[in-house]
């Protein structure tokens, strides 16, 4: 059982599939990690801000193994370890939490202060987030267990379900997490920007939630085609027909009651020429001219201190051109950072257990092999509606 | 247009439609009141705690003019009016508000200081509640028209879904305050005492706010089987498994997260011999057995301060013996009174219209003429599952 | 009683003490108001916003009345008017509302939808915000009154306190709505951007509010010695020292629980160079730095959404170049807006009457009588200490 | 080091000061606690709930070691503890709890799953609370150390305010929880049921949460006098005037805005000759009754399943006469149960260590000798207005 393989940073618009350590019950600066344990990966998925490491947009180092989006079955445990047991099927948050610190007792998982010395907030495999190793992989370690895992009830109803479940380690709660923030609950009208997995999560959050209407904007063809095959309004951002026009149509008013921007710093402009360049405040914008007065904006997609790949100056350095005063005469309000994943799983995986939530078919997960992540790297960057899941044992294929 | 004709308490178990005064822009206190408006009913709901009065056990005069559920259209416009006009289509909350006291404006409309010199809080054709002339009329005046209407924003479409839309007065908010308060999220269990209306119509808002699943309780087989046949899990409170068993044969846990009394002071006792003789604190006793640590329980069930017709004598002057310290245990918190029913109605009006919550059918709206209203209340007190609504100018009909 | 004097806006630094007609109930638009009220204004402040016109930041017109801070008694009733009578002493928030909109119901009364044809919120004397005619005069006219005004419970308790019950009309709730928002509460290290009265108001909220310490940062050595006086600590940001740094001297590290803007968009820079130099996006940017993950901003200093003065191009169409990845990063959270007063008027009311809150003397009331307004204005725009009232019966003279 | 002496319940009525074992990293169960400590015992307190113990009211066994309001000296560590080292001054929330089950990732660590395995919940040195030995000793064990100790910052200064300090493991947060699940803000009048410690400590926090006028109620003139005597309103429960009427007199109307229960299940009745009998539900009617309409009433008072000791049968079983029907015409809502300590003790060590909270006078600990313990317990159940903290190293003593 000592081999291991996972998905690996080699540089810009590359990764491999490498022989890589086997996990050990050690932290990042090489101390004993009792209250660890090594999980056998059933199902690990791609991610967007994966992609920003592999397009280069950041300073991750070649050799990182990737992966933050983690399910597996428990092998071995650390002697502090007392509410699991080996077999186990459990859900890792991504964020990494030591459960000991003020952040951590207030439920503000995403940004621990005991495991990241360079900031608040960890996460596995992820450039500037501690240094814990990715779970793109056969075989993964997952720290302050009995504090991070979310264990499933029952394996074999799990596996029934698991491709809805792997979506409990990142994508479903940080989508949720828009829509909450957001103020999203029955009757809600909720704009949702972007069509991507996060996006299409917040979207099925916010349906969830009791929203009466949500709409998905994208210039992306594929994906709000997809959108509108699992329920949802679009609106294509790369039409000439203004934001605020294509609500209205909608709506008959040019206002929701709650937006979300599942986007980020990676945005690109608005209208048929717009949407080729980058402008990384266009989201932010132009959710503040389509939310309401005193309405709320939940903000999960990922702005970065730092860019070095900007094209911009400004944006090099974080700061982004932002129609601020447009947000205060409408009373906004606005809701940033990592997702605290621990705060929604349970109750969320609750209701994917009751059928409540059919996240697996509303994102499009798309099992893959191990070897296969690559291209699965490669088709996710394409822009396809697909959410890449690796399955590194053949669980899934296993289980459907 | 100057007749005017209402469903009437004569005395106990009598009720009979008789021709009452058209309504005038004046209130209780014979003050003119240009605030209000006239309407002309299009639905009216009997409730189930018009049945209190009739019933006899309050101290409702003979010839009150009933009814608290109300729709309609505005035909005569207060000189203060300012946002309404003649043939708006709006819903009136049951809970007569000033708009203007503290309690308004911080949203408790359900204890409004300005319309009821009794006590805080008013309500029309209600024993106690500020005498407002009830609404099971051809004509009803509403004043504070401004504050109190819910416009419906298309009549046309409002007249679609007339039959959900009749349900926003009263029970949908009262279920759904109840809900709300007990705390109900996505991923939450759910158990709800009563299969009545408003029991249904908790159980829909839980299922709206995202429940994972939702038990409702009851003795009466008809209402058990509706709300399997509207999709809830059911619990029948007359065999012998106490409600803890039955909830986890269901769940595989005896506790929900969230608990509901859709019953209230009339409640009868568990099990084959209990189930004959009423019990008023029965209820709030097995809720708090069978919530979780840290759970809500939310009451909308009525308990009153005085009840006259109580076997108890306790009961009599509105005291419960009640297994405090149980609920004292759990860290339990309990959540009583009126719905504020502006506080929601607009938000279930969003999520009816766009086929969000088909509470008619859950609630088996069933219409019927004017006339028939005393039989309505009849059948209704024999503990049919159906939601009586008075069409009283045959509008629903037309609609239909 | 048909004469009126009220403080006029003549062009970019220049007021004027005019004639001006006594009020009527009409609206801005022509229409009776019967719900309105006409006051004999007891007391009405210079505001630092009134400054934004005064400074020719606006595009507001020559012979605009000027004045939002109202304190006066009603000598004049409408006809729809039902919970106040002449004499009552009552505290006018700046904010117009209607209290019919869903805005408004909902305790969003800074942004109502129903008297300002151009935009969500009203106010009176303000340029854009609906035309309602100002209070810096000796008479005004208050519309919707019974839903405006908050009543004085006892006329002679209140005289009393009259200089700290001026406040209440605006930088009181104002810099509560900051302190409130921003999270303070028991315990909290709290940093206030601004020692002008709204971060004077805001200072003296947060330690109402059970803060643990409060420092507040300035550039005007007058202002942070006045702060100093009356039990705030201070940072002068003139220094070189960073602000981070500043606050590690005082608190032991360099970052507070919660941070409030109450300088807003005429922001100038840091530092001996610097602060000569306006930097719109300087505040938000710093507050990001010093404020602990996961904690929240409260902005209450006002940002335009067009500012034709602006030195800076992007600035003047109301973009600001906002470090939002720092943000992002350590999950905070941010809430604009104008305040609405009348969610937290009355609780300030009863803590000023019941002793525990000073507001007159941290932010140094200093009254002046009508004709001293053009003074006052240009006192006050120097940067003195001093928040005037102008007393222009004399009431408050006679008071003390 | 291997001494230790504790007090020890003997009896109804007798406590003793005993040679007990010297704590060892192992739990109730024998399990080997390597997540634990062990204190040097620096302050322990008597508290009230001790008392219900030492007067027979419980089935507390002889022998056991009594105390839960702790506060120490790290003296050992296990070896899966991390954040913590020798010599840390700690305080030690009264709830045991594991940090990882899920009551206590969402803050209610009062309900802790996993720490007792008869119910929900545990405490030291307390029956029926899992059998975690008492502090009221010279040494203690503290499982689940990193997530149950909040380490005081700075050993100096926190000696400097130990008296102070020592109300964080229980009563000044319990009190604190009363006053905040009361709805307790700035301008709050508030009623709190009982002079005891933990009423003035519930007292003591409605004033720093910001409360215009905390009115304490109680029959017991010492009490009274001390309540008076650092700053509260005071109402004499012995005296004929019913509460409502000694409320209105103090507040010009006869209801406030929040309640406190600060007294529980051993309350007796109101009035001259009332107040000899013991009447469990007195409280609660009462608040009830001078309660405003949507108020809260916050319940830390203690409450129990079953009273064996009760003069009533009904209330053997925990059952009050409860007059619900009055709360609920009020909508009224009612929060119970233990305090989850650890959601507030930092923010209240905070408010002491800047000067806000002057809670040693408040409830006037008075410092006693280990030995002199069974003094201390004798002295306070005759009602003295005393807090007893034990100091069985004299390092208060060598503190002061």
């Amino acid at each position: 059982m000592s081999g291991n393989r996972g998905v690996v940073y080699i540089g810009p618009g590359k990764v491999e599939v490498q022989k890589i350590a086997f996990p050990e019950l050690v932290d990042p600066a090489g101390r004993k990690a009792n209250h660890g344990v090594i999980l056998r990966v059933v199902a690990t998925n791609i991610c967007g801000s994966d992609q920003h490491m592999v397009r280069g947009r950041t300073t991750a180092p070649a050799g990182l193994v990737l992966g933050h989006e983690i399910t597996g079955e428990v092998i071995e445990i650390g002697s502090d370890v007392m509410t699991l047991k080996k077999g186990d099927l459990v859900s890792v948050p991504f964020n990494v939490a030591c459960g000991r610190c003020p952040m951590c007792k207030a439920q503000n998982t995403g940004v621990c202060l005991n495991v990241n010395p360079a900031r608040a907030g960890g996460a596995y495999g992820y450039v500037d987030m501690g240094g814990w190793i990715g779970g793109q992989a056969e075989y993964v370690m997952v720290p302050y267990a009995d504090f991070n895992l979310l264990k499933f009830p029952d394996r074999d109803r799990a596996m029934e379900k698991i491709r809805d479940l792997t979506c409990l380690s990142d994508i479903l709660p940080t989508g949720y997490h828009g829509a909450v923030t957001a103020g999203v609950g029955p009757g809600s009208t909720v704009y949702v920007a972007g069509a991507g997995p996060v996006g299409l999560a917040a979207a099925a959050s916010a349906r969830l939630l009791g929203a009466a209407v949500t709409i998905v904007g994208d210039v992306n063809p594929a994906r709000l085609e997809h959108a509108r095959r699992v329920g949802f309004e679009t609106v294509d951002l790369s039409e000439d027909a203004s934001l605020a026009e294509q609500i209205a149509n909608l709506l008959g008013e040019p206002e929701v009651d709650c937006a979300i921007d599942c986007v980020g710093f990676e945005a690109r402009g608005h209208g048929h020429s717009g949407s080729q360049v980058e402008a990384p405040a266009t989201v932010l914008n132009s959710l503040m001219e389509i939310t309401r007065a005193a309405g709320k904006i939940g903000i999960p997609g990922l702005y970065v201190t730092d860019d070095p790949g900007a094209t911009d100056s400004a944006a090099k350095h974080g700061s982004l051109s932002v129609r601020f005063g447009l947000g205060w005469a409408k009373s906004h309000s606005f809701f940033t950072g990592q997702t605290p994943v621990m705060k929604y799983n349970k109750n969320l995986m609750q209701a994917i257990l009751w059928d409540r939530l059919n996240i697996a078919e509303v994102v499009n997960v798309t099992v893959i092999e191990l070897d296969q992540a690559p291209g699965g790297y490669a088709e996710f960057d394409s822009g396809v509606p697909k959410k890449f899941v690796i399955d590194p044992h053949g669980s899934l294929k296993a289980a459907a």
